[in-house]
């Protein structure tokens, strides 16, 4: 059995409370909720981890090589455009993974258009609001 | 009734032989296709148009607003970091839409790395191959 | 008698239903007819071609040299930021043109401060909407 | 009635005498005369200024604000490049504007290329010596 | 009763010791008391945190949110030119805010001349050592 | 007795009418006054200067100088981006000053980024509208 | 027996009249005729096509795979620098190709010194008007 | 007796699985272990963390001026390159250090040439593997 | 007889006291004076202004013209990085003219290496205090 | 009798052995003597020097000049990105020259993009390995 | 028996004089006598040059290769920054090596913080004085 | 008695016969004499070197140290942009130095507007011909 794992970065626990003009009213449990389902009908296991702390997504990424995760699917928030240490985490445990963004980091402020992650990802998805985390699942899942 | 119209830029007709290591094997019929089936699943109509002039995508585009299309899904293809005039018959029209790519740009040359049409767009799905079109579909008719 | 031609770039078509906030009600139709008549007034041949495509401009730049056109006033829209082709067709016939924008691009988007053409017209105007041309036009029948 | 004020920048009063091949040998005085003649046919009432000093077109911009002036017409000169002041100025008396150079500041050195001012302006007009102040005026003058 | 949050960013707790050139001899524990005092005097309730965890900020960040904090004074330190999930927990729970410098930064390395909380600050204060607290707290007392 | 001197640079004589969603409605009389008292209170001498001229500014500066002032906190508006006339006045004057901004200058356009006397400037308040002035002056009078 | 494909880029049609100080008086069929009578020389099929349209020379490229070419010779004119579509086109085909310049883009316009083909040409050949052609095809034929 | 501290960045607990190609196969502990007996030979007291929190790393650096600690040797691994406030840490206590690197930075991306910590360190050593850390503690012991 | 024009820049009228380590102890009065013998020595005219005002070494070179001024030598202290108004008045009137400096601009701030006079010059002369002034005479008398 | 000199820069003495997957496995010898020949043919006399020492090259051409050489073929390897004394010598003596390379440049490093000699070149030939010299003494030879 | 080569740049023939602040009072000599001493000890051949001349080192380099040398060690001091050609010479000869520096370029001037040779090295050491020289000479004996 | 060096950068040997427009047609030999005279008259001794050579010239420095030389007039023509040896031997033998140009660098191509030596120098004389040395010169004995 197949095992995902969908990782969100600083800030996202606010999610459906802050600026929804930008980020929509969906709460991050529901994602995750919905995430459960979308990997259960795919029979594949499911775990997730919100964390404000770099150390803490970091670690989880060690965590999932030891576990032998076979997708992740992270929405690295903030740390898109700062964190070295994500990258190479991921690029360390060499496990495929897709970008996710609810906005569009294009139509934002400048220093939101690079990314630290995007050139070793699978792939990018962003600006669909929640439907974001279905669709690169739903890539991540048909990949696995 | 919904319509829908897919746009495929520069090149995108050698699609399945061009680069396959990059673009994979699958031909641009196969995905205006499979788009076809789609849009009928989800009762809208289709229609889609590969070109490598600017022109006739900027006309193509021009057309969709005559014939009040509801959602564009367009991969510009190079046309991407190089067409004012593609950003500005979309943004003229005001028909929203998603970008599309079937390789990740940012893993390839820097002046890739820029997209004339990225910061209007509702979103952008890329690095999935032909899924690409497949998850950016689902998000243009979840939108209809 | 002196042989003028004015060309409309790209989208240009649109004018009247496109981003009116910005290029203002008047149809193109509307401002070639204004054009014609304030050439007839200065007993001018007049000429004009909109087009999307970079191609047909150039070409017909040059079949304005083999024709003996005096004077080319141009709105060359998008391609304003992106041809080269453009720039080196005006130059090649090394007719006298002005530059003329509807929207006055200094208050637009970043990449649209910069022109391929400018430095090589002997005047530019922009700004003032259907004006632009009424001006521009003016200029240019003043120097013939 | 309505007002315009005409405003000249930094060794303007040189006009006619100054490297004629670029600015042509109209003085400043049959400028101001030309343009006097132009809002006295549309019932303007006309004023000028020509100062090599920033503190003085800043203060004369201060008192069309108190005396109701309808429209400026302003050929910045030097002051283009360098001054903040003036388009504080401009932006603070909220007095509609034109931008006017003799010369194609596009032709020129690289630091001609950006303006203060070009985008808080109605409309910009350059390169046609002393035409660019008529057609600007008379811009101005269909505005008011 | 107004509610009111201070907040200090990495290495601030040695203050005192630490390039007492630079920040002088104050201590951490002596700024944060006449802090409570002033908020005191202005029957304003008073909260702090030191932390050199940029996740301990912004969770602290989004308690203020269910607290109902009316006003945070955030000196970030070193998270001033690093921290977009600083930035982002400021900007998603819309609590106005103040950022405070001991030090003047403009007058340091180039990479502190720019900071990620600036343009989303109500106002900024540097340079004055201890004081730069007392100030920044008089005016977010202003205008609770 | 201490001295203090407070400059204020172009277009500040217009607080109170311009652009007041960014300055304020608090007129410069209202603001010098407020400091004077501000001063009399500390038992300083108080003098200012507004004036739109960078030279009167250089000048009020050197006599600072002669009349042994002690502080002097200064908001240069416009001159802050572009005067290194100002700032070298400062320096030769060598007479310890604070730059105060009614608005935050980090929040507008790119060029108010730069400062030419910041890093010279005993400390920066900015973003306060006339309070910006109380907090310098603060800060000034504890200094002396 | 092999095949040479020559194309030449936009406005190389003017060849012979337009800025022959730069470009030389030789006509673009001169340049086809002698080079085909080199082709000829080698026992190599020549075909070629010069065209202002970015789509048409795509095309060609495209033709030029199924009839499989073995060599493209090519003057990208103004398209060298803003093409990315003819780049992904000779990329796709994967034809080996040679790039020409009648002129010396380096000693002309900064924005000429960069090429989108350069690094993908077996090598390049500029600066030698017409020979520039005979030199590239003496090279491409040795290479058949 | 001297105290040297050796302290890890983020991902270093990877060491001997993470791409090996780039780091050698050497476990994180039989780096310890080799500099804990190499500081034994030199009558030096040794300690050690590895964390993936910068945070952390931040604290031991605090611990390290309290337990005066007489040198230190990092590697800082991601943190290299966006830490400010390792940088603040080693600054504000002002325990002497030297970089360490097992790769060679200048081989890797372009965001790996720029560190916050070099022009503050004695010295830097890299591209040698595990031997980064012999070489590194050879230098900080002969400097006790 | 010729005639020589030396213009001083704003803020030199305090040289002697201004930034002494920088600037030297000699008075503007001194290096008048010695100016001025060294012109009566060739048998010049000679005449001089120190202004801190742009608009008034502007009008100053004006009048120069007027006066058939054969010289210029000119130290623009501040204004040599922000004028193009003194930059326009020196081409305006086409005298030659050379450019001097007290202390060295290379060895000073970054925005000091740049002039906005230099490329138009005979020539410049810098760093060697009030000598900068004798040498530059010199080479200025020898060139009438 | 024409005389044609033939230079090649630093490390070119390698040829053959070195990175032969870039620069072939032809030897400099070979080289030069198939120059030889080439010129020998064309009744023009022929010269050459390899050297590693940029004093070298430069006085081998103002021998060059005194020798009333009257073409030159230069491959200056390294020297091409740094050696602005060899631009100055070949400026100097004013003999036409062509610039060789026999790898591509454009498909190396970024800092092998910019040449000092290019612009000064009558034309430039690059990427077909030992073929690079006999195409340019082709041009060469053409233009004596 | 392994061979290694031990390169000094430009000025270090100066080096116990030279700057001693930065690069400490010990003579090349010295250096040298223990790198020879290291070698010894390690069974392996030594030998060393000081140049000012690029070309000298480069030949030296090209011998290595004829000599059948196993390692270089290289201080390329002021060419570290300059000089493609000793880039290219040790790539040419493809001889692993090690770039060492006294004190520490990151914490001297901005050019400095860039090196020609760094990415093709091994490893470098910098910072250490003469102890970069017996650091660099351990890592690469430890490598034969 | 004091001591003077002059050195010539690379390519001076040619003068008076190279671009004499930009260089004029006096003879290095010719400007010797004069300087030798000129130091004659100043009780000094004179030495001088021109050389193509980066090497020679950094040993001529090397040996100035030696010889207690007490100043040093270089013009470092080419090598001004592009020798930190050049710079690093001036600094090593902390003789102080004045900067000589013949033409002025600043009214030339853009790379010759930045020198490694000027912020080292005492000053910089540029422009002057021949006359430059002469001036250096005079400051030069001036100081011994």
């Amino acid at each position: 059995m197949a095992k995902l794992l969908l990782l969100h970065g600083p800030n996202l626990n606010l999610l459906g409370t802050r600026e929804p003009q930008i980020y929509g009213s969906t709460t991050l449990a529901q994602i995750n909720e919905a995430a459960r389902a979308q990997c259960d009908a795919a029979d594949c296991t499911f775990d997730c981890l919100q964390s404000n702390s770099e150390a803490a997504l970091v670690e989880r990424i060690h965590q999932a090589y030891a576990d032998k995760v076979d997708f992740i699917v992270i929405n690295p928030a903030a740390f898109t455009h700062t964190s070295v240490a994500l990258r190479d985490a991921l690029a360390g445990v060499a496990i495929p993974f897709i970008e996710v963004h609810l906005s569009n980091p294009h139509a934002r402020e400048a220093f939101r258009h690079h990314s630290y992650l995007s050139d070793l990802a699978v792939g990018v998805v962003c600006g669909f609001g929640a439907d974001s985390y279905t669709l690169a699942l739903e890539a991540a899942l048909k990949r696995l």
